[in-house]
This record gives structure tokens, C-alpha cells and sequence, in this order.
């Protein structure tokens, strides 16, 4: 049987600022054999996120940083090949850690199997049933906890996570208000995710349109982006409001974080709470999530959009299009077909 | 019967900055008889505060502003000195807000009496017995939750709450640091108060000092002063730390309130929490608070310094010293002399 070739990006430079082509190197080597309890994966969808520019860094974040030539760091799904792992055999669907590669050597102990849900495409699973559903579901209601008729805003309302976020809202009965960069973007938000408002912040004004769009105030905030949003949040947040920092995508790309959001005050004097958020903590709970995220794509009131980028190749020039505001949704990599669903 | 003549400070402007002496006017009028269920007190102690600030501007905070042309609010200490309020007999001590003038008429219920501690001075009700000692023992046990070992770091350590907390947290088995704006009151904190460290944040760099003096990471901060100290405690959080935000007094006197923490990425990264603190909220549960608080003053293990002004006169020029740090402990200004104990 010939060897298999594993093509890969691996990291060779800290980046300064946005990520760069020279900061990657494409390589291809030869796949090791598989060691006891080792699986092969061949990868289909790798996830590009935010969260993946902090890996890059030499400080560590939630997670160590990458080491410098080693293959980046990614979120993927994919189907087992070859295991020496007795919990996993050829043809199973398994998400995990695959890296910017093609195939992955990994214990099978790192990867989380599943079953494919019929009703759904694929990418689902790295879409909403992964990490993505899990930050949306816990990081709204363990964190954030909103109640039926409270107003909720959003902040990266196009994004992956962000867009769950509101349509749970929805789901849950709050006023949901969805702040996004683009014309086009607000209009998906309502028209068809059914946020009751959503404000384009590169065009307009941002703190009083989010006044007039929240009357009654801000009881929760679900913070993907940092800076003028969260600021401009805080100037509305009501007693005993809930701020769930979940990202501050804003600043990813500084090497010093610009300063913090002026009305903190407020956080004191309407004893306000805000927490940070990292979604591997959930970890032994993802299933908990998954049930009604699955039930609710099923009965067409959670919706997603994936924004898949073909090709392995083109991963270091679309993770940016996440920091530029380039992408609708949950943005992918396709790596490889997906095998037919009748398999 | 001679009627009694009321003297009183008078809000008359809306301050801009600092409380200037024009933001105040000097009254002397008669006291109007007591309706059913008013009292009349006589003030001893009036205490003055950092959150005063606020309550002059034109914006509500937690309390609707001062209106213009009325007394001015502040909390006081005072007896009873004619009753129409079946609850209350002259003689009776009472705490509440008595304002910035020698007698008080205002409804019973407003007021809490209290039975006066014979071990401690009269003060100590107003200075550790009272939204003091609440505001530190709340704040630190309910919204901070220290645990034994942990490293606390308080700001304006050498102010009525800080120098409280720090001490309570001593008493808990914390290692503590505390934050203060001289040498002398650094000496106070570790030399009299028994705080492990203490940093003079005019004089020393905040940022490499705080590592130093924190070498297992900040778990709890207290935050009354906001700025450069808040900032430089994110930079040093530990895993799910927690900030009580109790206070901003650095920033009370600006109109356009400064930009927030730099390091605001911490607390998501290190799923930290901050959380606002207004004392009003535990109104119900003071004597919760004033029984272990008066016990380890008994014990010798909580002490508190007065820093006491004489005469409602100075209330005006001596309420800036909150902010310019011009006071160790308790600012408190004498209204008039205190009844001999035995009485």
C-alpha cells in the first residue's frame, strides 16, 4: 500500500498584527504509521475561528501557544480511515483538533465521535452541533441568563456563534437586537433569522441607533467583538444586566489591546455582572446543547449559513476575512468530499 | 419653647469637576413642627463619601440626583431628640440620611436605630458599623468570595471600605495587598493593619510592583478607585478571578468618564468575573454584617481610623479630600458633640 502523502500548514512566524502568508509554510510529508490507540483521520471541514489568531501568539491565551513550526492549530471534522483505537473504527464521523491538514495522526482518546444526523448537511456538525452551538447555548444561558421579554443584544450578529446567539434569543422569547458590519448582514439578521433589529455599525451612528433599538434598555450582552460595541452597550445595560464576554475580535490583530469601554461605571452603579466565557470548560456537556440545537434546525426555527472556502490551500488568506468582517456565517474549509450520506 | 434654628449646606449648583464652594450655599432656618410619625435628630457625625459625587450630578446614579436648592445628602449618626414616631423616644441613637445640616426632621421609618456598643467609640458606628463595614463585609464575602489563600488585592486600601476589606480578608486567611497613595499610608496597612504588602501607587510603577507583590496571580480584586489600578490587577488575574467593582473614584469629578481596562481580554481568557456593587441592596442584612464586625473589633483583630473634621462648616472644602486622598480612614465631620457615654 503506497505511504500517504499529508499535506499541511504549519506555522512559522509569530504574526505581527493580521496574519500573513509568510507567517505559514505548506508542507508535505509522508503519514507515520499509527501507534496503539492512534487513529488516522482524513479531515473535510477544518473551522477557521477568531479564537485561532491568540493561539498564534507567543504569550499563551486559554490554550499554550502554538509551537513555531508545527502544524497550525484548528477545529475540524472528518472521517476515521485506519485506527489502532478500539473505540473507533474506519468510516466513523469524528470532530476534533485535526489542524490545517489534510489527514490527522491523533490519539482517538482527542477526538469526539458522532453520529450523523440525516437532517441535516454536514457541515452542520462544525456549523452549530460542535463548539460553535455549544459557545451560542452556554455561553447565552449559563452566562448570560436571559428571561422571556428581556432585550438581548449581540455583537458579531453575522458570525458563527453570534447568529445562533440571537435566534436562541428569539427561541427563548427576548427582544433580540443584532449589531453587524454590513448592509447585507443586517438584513439576513431579520429578514431571515428573525432578529427584531439590527444595527450596521460601520455606517451608522452607534450609540444613539442602539438606544432608539433598545427602548426599554439592555438586559443581556453577548460580546464577540469589543471596543466601541461593548462600550456603547454599557451605556445602556439595565440593573442586574448580564455582559457574557465571549470575544473581543476587535482586538485579536494589537499587540496592546486598546483601552476598555468608558461606562464601566454603569457595570457598578446598575450592579451589573460580566463574565468571560471559553466555551472548553462545557466540554463534558456539549451533548446537552446539541439536543435542542438539532431540534431546532429541525423545526426550521435555528438557522445557519456556512461560508466555505474550497481548498486546503486558501486557509491563511480566509482565516483573515474573519478579523475584515469577509465572511457571513460560519466560515470553513473544505479539505476533502465528504462521502456520500448513504455510507 | 424657642424654636430651633436649622443650619445646612445647600446644593445650588451642579458641580463641574471637583465640588467647588460656589456649589454650595450656607442656610439657617427654623425647624418646622413634627407631623405625625417625624422625628427630629440631632446630628453628631455626617459622613462623607466618594458616591456623593455622583448624587450632585444631574444624571441619576443608583439614587435620583440631589435637587437643586435642597439640602445636601449624606448619611449621618445622630439622637433622637423629640419623637412623634411611636418606634423612636428621645435619647434613641439613630443612623440614616440625615444630610448636611445639625438636625434632621424626616419620617422614623427612614431612620435605624441602633443600641450603642459600649467597647466602642461612638464613631465606630458611623466609620465600621454602618454602609461601611457593610459595604466591605458584603462586598468582599458575597460579590468577591475569597477563600483561604487566596491573594486579595484591594484599591484605596487606605479609605473607610478598603482599609475594612483588607482586613476582613486577613481575618479569612488571605494573603493581601493593598493599594494606597502614600508612604504613610502604606506603613498604616502593613505596619497597624497587618496587610501583607502594600504598594504606593504615586510613587511606585503600578504595573511591575503589583507582579511583585502578587506572585501567585490576583484571585480577588476590590476595586474602589478604577484607572491605572484596575487595569494593572486584570493584567495579573488568576483563573475565574473575581472584581468587585465597588467604587471608580478616580473618575467621579470627569464630565466624559476615561476609557476602561486595557486588559479586558483576561477576564474572558481566565473566565473571570466583574461584578458591580451598590450596598443599598443589603440594607436588610446590615446586622448580619455589624455582628461579626463588631466581635473582631472586640477581638482587636479590625481596627478603623476616624479622620474627623469639625464642624458642618468645613463639609464642603473637606469632602474634596476623598478625592485628592487627603484622608486616612473614616472622613467624617463632627455636627456636634456627642452625649457623654453613660446617658
Amino acid at each position: 500500500m503506497a505511504t500517504l502523502i499529508n499535506r499541511s500548514w504549519r506555522l512559522v512566524a509569530r504574526p505581527e498584527g493580521a496574519f500573513k502568508a509568510e507567517d505559514f509554510k505548506w508542507a508535505e510529508d509522508p503519514l507515520p504509521d499509527l501507534a496503539d490507540r492512534q487513529v488516522l483521520v482524513r479531515q473535510i471541514y477544518l473551522s477557521l475561528d477568531p479564537t485561532s489568531r491568540g493561539w498564534a501568539n507567543e504569550t499563551p491565551t486559554y490554550l499554550p501557544p502554538v509551537p513555531l513550526g508545527s502544524v497550525m492549530r484548528g477545529l475540524g471534522l472528518g472521517v476515521v480511515e485506519q485506527s489502532r483505537d478500539p473505540g473507533l473504527k474506519p468510516g466513523d464521523y469524528v470532530q476534533g483538533m485535526l489542524g490545517w491538514q489534510t489527514y490527522a495522526v491523533t490519539e482517538g482518546q482527542a477526538l469526539s465521535r458522532f453520529d450523523r444526523d440525516p437532517n441535516v448537511p454536514l457541515d452542520a456538525h462544525l456549523a452549530v452541533l460542535s463548539h460553535i452551538g455549544a459557545t451560542a447555548y452556554f455561553g447565552l444561558l449559563e452566562i448570560g441568563k436571559p428571561k422571556p421579554g428581556e432585550t438581548l443584544v449581540v455583537s458579531g450578529a453575522a458570525g458563527a456563534v453570534g447568529s445562533l446567539v440571537g435566534q436562541i434569543g428569539k427561541i427563548i422569547g427576548c427582544r433580540v437586537v443584532g449589531v453587524a458590519g454590513s448592509d447585507e448582514k443586517c438584513r439576513w439578521l431579520t429578514e431571515d433569522l428573525g432578529f427584531d433589529a439590527a444595527l450596521n455599525y460601520k455606517r451608522e451612528p452607534v450609540l444613539p441607533r442602539l438606544r432608539r433599538l433598545c427602548p426599554s434598555g439592555i438586559d443581556v450582552h453577548f460580546e464577540n467583538v469589543g471596543g466601541e460595541i461593548l462600550d456603547a452597550a454599557l451605556a445602556f445595560i439595565n440593573m442586574r444586566a448580564r455582559i457574557v464576554l465571549c470575544g473581543l475580535i476587535s482586538q485579536y490583530n494589537e499587540f496592546v489591546p486598546p483601552p476598555g469601554p468608558r461606562f464601566l461605571g454603569n457595570v457598578l452603579i446598575r450592579r451589573a455582572r460580566m463574565e468571560g466565557f471559553i466555551v472548553l470548560d462545557y466540554q463534558g456537556r456539549f451533548a446537552e446543547a446539541f439536543r435542542p440545537l438539532a431540534q431546532w434546525m429541525a423545526e426550521g426555527r435555528l438557522r445557519y449559513r456556512a461560508d466555505v472556502v474550497e481548498g486546503l490551500e486558501q486557509a491563511p488568506s480566509a482565516v483573515n476575512r474573519l478579523f475584515s468582517g469577509g465572511n457571513i456565517g460560519k466560515l470553513l474549509v473544505r479539505v476533502s468530499d465528504e462521502p456520500a450520506a448513504s455510507l
